[in-house]
């Protein structure tokens, strides 16, 4: 890892993901970084083309999210849901009418035969984000769960069952035979520095990517370091639905869980200071282990988070080359 | 026409007909009030199906209308128009945050099969409006503008243009093989005591109506009297283009020239107090004609206008069964 610009691939799901993104975004050179969205969580809603991780991430670094809410962007009104409930139409996914010009304008280009890369770079520069930002691949790859309650699609599940159907599997149907266009598998294979998987729920944001084989081949691959963040801090999700799933896996719910979740993919984890007694047992796996500041509530912690993951990515290049 | 509750079927276009029609609503039985609206207007944009005229009639009924600028809800917030731009969208054509959820539904709901009809009677119902409107038609009919500017899309020429280009023919391409759904036609079968014809644009807002030959065959053989309502006022239009159009296609702007244009479709016609001069060249023409406040400010001015069209309307069947 070159000191003066790694250069860096971040995997990354929505909400713990897009925090570690924008750290990363505001400590590196521009060019440095290039975001793998997960698309998973993709649906279609109204009519309209939904990506709540990916425009979480875009939101993030386009310094246009909403940081309390976790999702959607600040300063958001909500006349378009108001007039929709009216109309009878459903509401159960809240679309903000700013959040809205993004879903009908990408719309309108996917129809118009555009992809989803395309418009994402075209948007993403139009927000004055120089980073790159991009979906897994362009063609849909849902995440699907088999819950107590049958099977679900992922919106169904997440927002409008708030997580509450016990899920016993996940499944991604679309997605062996998917894979990223060929500008991005070209930006992907520029040599890089390091390749970090953000923050995210493991199951529901980043094992989507790595439903991909492209994505799961180029980690296990890589020649430069793996390190995942791990979502999971003091035995508990910072967000979301992490910690009950690993239960209803029957995992504990311990960064020691996500290290042996991702296993031989990685070469080191970030975990909590609070957890570092989890360290000599995460590292038993082979997996190296730093404990770091993991909990964001603003971007100073984004960028002590970022710049703790890239020095940690740095000292594993340099004792791998050594 | 029975004095008791007489039943009006309206033919009308955006501001002008809405305003009539609202002054209709509110002074006849709920269920005694069909009115067909315009869908030459009509236009696909970023992916939505836009009813211009419709929405003006449905907004105004539901007492819904933003009454200063004619168009759109009252108390409309423009925050998606603001977010679309700086998306680098188009932003010519304006869509508020709560009429936007109209657009979205109504197409979502078009987009899985139901027809404008029978989705605009729903939503009506919804907004609590229980007169009839309904769209002239279900498949698109659009009115195409010949100018000096080429061959323009109505909303192109009206809107993106602001009617600036000189017209010298309208056309109507689909309309010949273009007729209402079945319940439609019952409902206008059904015996009245008025058709109307709303103070709309005649070449832009009635003429698309009459290209279809139902309902063009519905006036003529109509055996309650039809009686129209001008839009030119003191040879002005009171909104939109139509006193520029009179003039392109070599007619005086005058309310004789409205009468000389439905010739002999009408039984009568209402035209200003201010216009009364005109009364027996009008006459000449074979068309009864009644004088009466038409400029329509507030709900006081629609109810008169609604009443004395009425009233005439009533007249005219009076003198035509002795």
């Amino acid at each position: 890892m070159s000191a003066a610009a790694p250069r860096v691939l971040a995997l990354s799901g929505g909400v713990g993901g897009a925090k570690l993104a924008r750290g990363l975004a505001r400590v590196l050179p521009p060019m440095s970084l290039t975001v793998i969205c997960n698309n998973g969580d993709d649906f279609e809603h109204l009519g309209l083309r939904i990506c709540p991780d990916l425009d979480s991430v875009v939101y993030a670094l386009a310094d246009l999210a909403d940081r309390e809410r976790g999702w959607g962007r600040a300063g958001e009104s909500w006349e378009f849901m108001g007039a929709l409930g009216a109309l009878g139409a459903p509401t159960w996914f809240a679309l903000g009418d700013r959040d809205l010009a993004l879903h009908v304008w990408r719309n309108e280009r996917l129809r118009r035969g555009e992809t989803l890369t395309d418009i994402t770079l075209d948007l993403t520069q139009r927000l004055g984000v120089p980073q790159r930002i991009l979906p897994m691949c362009d063609t849909p790859a849902p995440t699907r769960l088999r819950t107590d309650q049958g099977e679900l699609d992922f919106q169904d599940y997440f927002v409008r069952q708030r997580a509450q159907p016990r899920v016993t599997a996940l499944h991604f149907p679309n997605s062996a035979g998917s894979a990223p266009p060929a500008s991005t598998q070209h930006r992907a294979e520029q040599l890089h520095d390091a390749i970090l998987l953000c923050p995210s729920n493991p199951y529901l944001s980043i094992d989507p990517i790595l439903a991909i084989p492209y994505w799961c081949n180029l980690l296990t691959t890589a020649r430069c370091p793996v390190v995942a963040v791990s979502p999971i801090v003091g035995g508990r999700a910072l967000k979301g639905c992490a910690a009950k799933m690993l239960q209803e896996f029957g995992h504990e719910v311990s960064a020691l869980s996500i290290a042996r979740h991702y296993g031989d993919l990685l070469d080191g984890i970030i975990i909590d200071h609070q957890d570092a007694a989890l360290r000599h047992v995460i590292e038993a796996l082979g997996i190296e282990c730093c404990t770091a500041q993991s909990v964001m509530h603003d971007d100073a912690d984004r960028d002590a988070l970022a710049r703790a993951t890239l020095h940690f990515a740095r000292q594993l290049s340099l004792s791998r080359s050594s």
